[in-house]
């Protein structure tokens, strides 16, 4: 950055300004968004999917009927008649919500800020998986935290590491998990691991934030129940309709016990006043109909197969010693390669090569990562996938080569 | 606030919250919002007078051409095509703006919450007008910064003042101000002042944070250059277009210098990814026609005469020893009343007669602003503004009568 150089208000910044900092990955994804390039990198989800005229009638219905409120400022927690449909999305998944106990947001993204804001002082320790979702180790990352990084295995969080963590001293505030396929690794939890989880964070005194945008979007097999329904009163739950109706709309909540709740609403009135009204009223009138329900099996349906179309392509282009999760659900596919590659290092080479990835530091507060990928299936067509993921098999073909032509 | 006597996270709370508290004010409010109640409370700007063909015609235009922009992720700084919409607004106040100077916020009180996460460490000191705008004061407050406040008078800011906090050792982080129709006193900083202002803040090395809601909404006389206009390097501007459109979408604005920019920009995307691509479209296409300023134009006639009908109200059934501003534009009168009255412990009573109003000490940090009170004119009739005031004036008349027979 080298305006900083020359910056008069260098003086000025707040200390909570130096983790934020833009990384050289994102210059790479500006040249990544040319459309030669095959995007296996960002989780956009399939927009396309949702009929037009499905949003045509909500967006027309709500300006025909209701433009006084959409136009309006609303309340700081969000409007009853969405949260009681935002409720109902989580029934979906077994999980009972009272619509009182709920603040509507800014997508899950704004949750995330707020549950920092309310919840962390500068060194306050607090639980992320490794990896971890990278726009939770953003949000949180301004409030100056120490990371404590307990690693996942194909079952989700390896609590035992946790429970070690705690025994040796570990006072955080909180933990964060992304239970259902998770960003950026694919796995989920498993029950048993829920369980001894909200067993050790009850008797721990720890809240969990549970963060689950993609818990709908399951592929096959069955559902496990959500920490929250395990734990209402330790579990601070965060959702979206991100991923089940439109990123574009920035609509997502949070459900906390009353001390909680009160804070983050404060905190959001504080940050913004109050959330959209106008993208309030589409969401709650595009999740009263039956529409939702076809359109979201649509959605599964196309990101099953999208999923099965990278599993093949990993298969068949990459490398024997590489390994990947086999994720039931969700966006997202988790690539462990042999401990001499350097992802990151080879990102401008793939998209020299016309194809885009996340590299794994991106996941870690602490540089760890360098032999990972994430790969998402999300976004592009079965077609790109398969091309995306050949050519990033034979980049990796090439690596290992020279790898073995210098150390040989 | 009985729930936190068991509140089982009590001890996990960040200290930044023990300034967020949940006033007696906000429960009177939720009794003002019965219908019986003439509320010169909220600012709620008067959205009726957007023609719902109007907007009807952009969101149809929005969903049939640009669907999948609109319900998709977009970028952290916003849409360029809407930042251009959003410079040219600037450009009716005579500033100019480069959209890529500007980020785009959820409404300005976004911009206030990323300017204190920007700027402010706990501690340090920053410098508002007594009274300020109650929002920012919430929004700052999350940072933890020790208020200088600056008195107001018929002319703005009283630059003198803070020239004397800065001579006795005062070393804030920057000087936040509402130059035009201000919230709460509804008074205009002079063409004096803001050259005294500029002049002085920028040879103390201090950034202004210029917040210009209501610059559009003058009912009379000639627009004063804003603060930006004449200092562009040393001015962070705030825009929105809640008052001129929406407050329902949520679309506001900041216009820096690059080394604030971009840390503006990495704190909104850890805050909430980026904002609404619906909503921001809506308002590009809106702010594209010609419909804009008609209906702008409309807006203004229709507050002018909600302040004629307050002043006139005023005149009749206020005290003689009673004080108000004459506002130009915008959407509210200050009062001030003899010493003796305490408008805070009033408002009960004010609300028990039909009449809300917001007490002076909300927009101080200190207690300060009893014998004050905000009355806003911009969304209820003429009928029901003469009739809250003949209210008003009447409780008034009581308070003042047992007022003397207890001293007398």
């Amino acid at each position: 950055m080298a305006e900083l150089n020359v910056d008069p208000y260098a003086d000025l910044y707040a200390r909570r300004t130096s983790g934020m900092s833009a990384s050289e990955v994102r210059a790479l994804f500006a040249v990544a968004s040319r459309p030669e390039v095959v995007s296996l990198a960002g989780g956009m989800p399939y927009v396309q999917g949702i009929p037009q005229e499905d949003v045509f009638d909500v967006v027309a219905h709500v300006v025909s009927e209701q433009a006084s409120t959409a136009l309006q400022y609303g309340g700081g927690q969000g409007m009853p008649a969405l949260r009681e449909r935002l409720a109902m999305l989580m029934h979906e998944e077994g999980t009972e919500a009272d619509p009182e106990d709920m603040v509507v947001t800014t997508g899950a993204q704004q949750a995330l800020d707020l549950v920092g804001k309310v919840l962390i002082d500068p060194g306050d320790e607090i639980v992320v998986e490794a990896p971890s979702y990278v726009g939770a180790l953003s949000a949180f990352s301004a409030y100056e935290p120490r990371f404590v990084q307990i690693e996942l295995d194909d079952n989700g969080m390896v609590v035992e590491r946790l429970e070690e963590a705690l025994v040796k001293g570990a006072r955080p505030k909180f933990v964060y998990t992304v239970p259902n396929f998770h960003n950026p690794a694919g796995v989920t939890m498993s029950t048993a691991r829920r369980e001894q989880l909200v067993a050790l964070c009850r008797e721990a005194h720890i809240p969990i934030v549970e963060d689950n945008p993609y818990g709908l979007l399951r592929f096959e097999g069955r559902s496990e129940p959500t920490l929250r329904s395990m734990d209402p009163q330790n579990v601070i739950y965060l959702g979206t309709v991100s991923k089940v109706f439109s990123p574009g709309l920035r609509v997502g909540w949070a459900l906390a016990e009353p001390g909680v709740l009160q804070r983050m609403i404060l905190a959001k009135e504080a940050a913004d006043l109050c959330g959209s009204s106008f993208t309030m009223l589409v969401t709650e009138r595009y999740l009263s109909g039956g529409r939702w329900r076809k359109n979201l099996q649509g959605l599964v349906d196309v990101y099953r197969s999208r999923r099965d179309a990278m599993l093949a392509a990993l298969d068949e282009h990459f490398p024997d010693d590489a390994t990947w999760t086999l994720p039931a659900g969700g966006f997202f596919v988790w690539v462990t390669l042999p401990g001499y590659f350097d992802t990151q290092a080879m990102l401008a080479a793939a998209v020299e090569r016309r194809v885009a990835y996340v590299p794994g530091t991106a996941f870690h507060p602490d540089g760890r990562g360098r032999d990972k990928m994430r790969l998402a299936f999300c976004y592009p067509t079965e077609d790109d996938i398969v091309e995306g993921v050949r050519r990033l098999g034979a980049l990796l073909a090439d690596e290992e080569e020279l790898y073995r032509s210098l150390s040989g």
